[in-house]
């Protein structure tokens, strides 16, 4: 498997060099709206420990880190009246990978609505920022 | 969210009442061949403690539980010389789900193969069978 790049856009969005609407953070962990999303409220769960994918993943990071997974679903569902969230994590290009830093996709889903493809379209920020802040206040409450 | 219904399908893989092709099992975990797979070599990994999914799953059960998909994905890739993996975890009809006991879909990927759409057709046992013994001898090398 190739190398860790330490230049990927999470890398970069971890030290703060490129801006995230960031929803959570712990010391292990960030939480921000995917910029093309699949559906409203798409998040991103990414580790900071640097890792390419789930398959070169610190087993304990991973536990961790499915645990900040399941609380933003908790709260995406809320914030987001979801019918229900769909998981997903890609390794590699065949896999669906598309930025090699590990990290879980947080979709919420609701009936009669497909997953929207990615298109390489970038959402409105102020959409964004507006979905941030409900799932904000969702964790929070 | 509705309660947990203990005549599930994968309940009563766990009891014993309908078969599988198992790869794996431990004291909180079984993994087993998908009878409907997206893709040659695809596998379940699902925890004994009975959840409707990761929603109302206890955290300490994911944290056990996203270890085995992470060993069950690195056999995985090395079982079927896979370019990548797909790892989806469906919470709801709307998300995705049809059986509603937890359970994490591990989804060896090649390159120009795209995922096959979930038809309800089985896949043949013997087939299914040699993949699962490709998977265990993965698993203890």
């Amino acid at each position: 498997m190739t190398a860790y790049d330490t230049d990927n856009i999470f890398a970069k969005i971890l030290r703060g060099e490129i801006p995230s609407h960031r929803v959570y953070e712990d010391e292990a962990t960030i939480a921000f709206m995917d910029v093309m999303p699949q559906a409203d409220g798409h998040v991103l769960v990414v580790p900071k420990a640097p890792s390419r994918n789930l398959l070169d993943a610190d087993p304990a990071t991973l536990a961790g880190l499915i645990q900040v997974v399941q609380t933003i679903a908790q709260a995406a569902q809320e914030a987001f009246e979801a019918d229900g969230i769909s998981i997903m994590q890609f390794n590699e290009a065949a896999g669906g990978q598309s930025v090699f830093h590990l990290h879980f996709h947080v979709i919420p889903r609701h009936e009669g609505r497909p997953l929207k493809p990615h298109t390489g379209t970038m959402a409105d920020h102020g959409l964004l920022a507006a979905q941030a802040e409900k799932l904000r206040e969702a964790l929070a409450g």
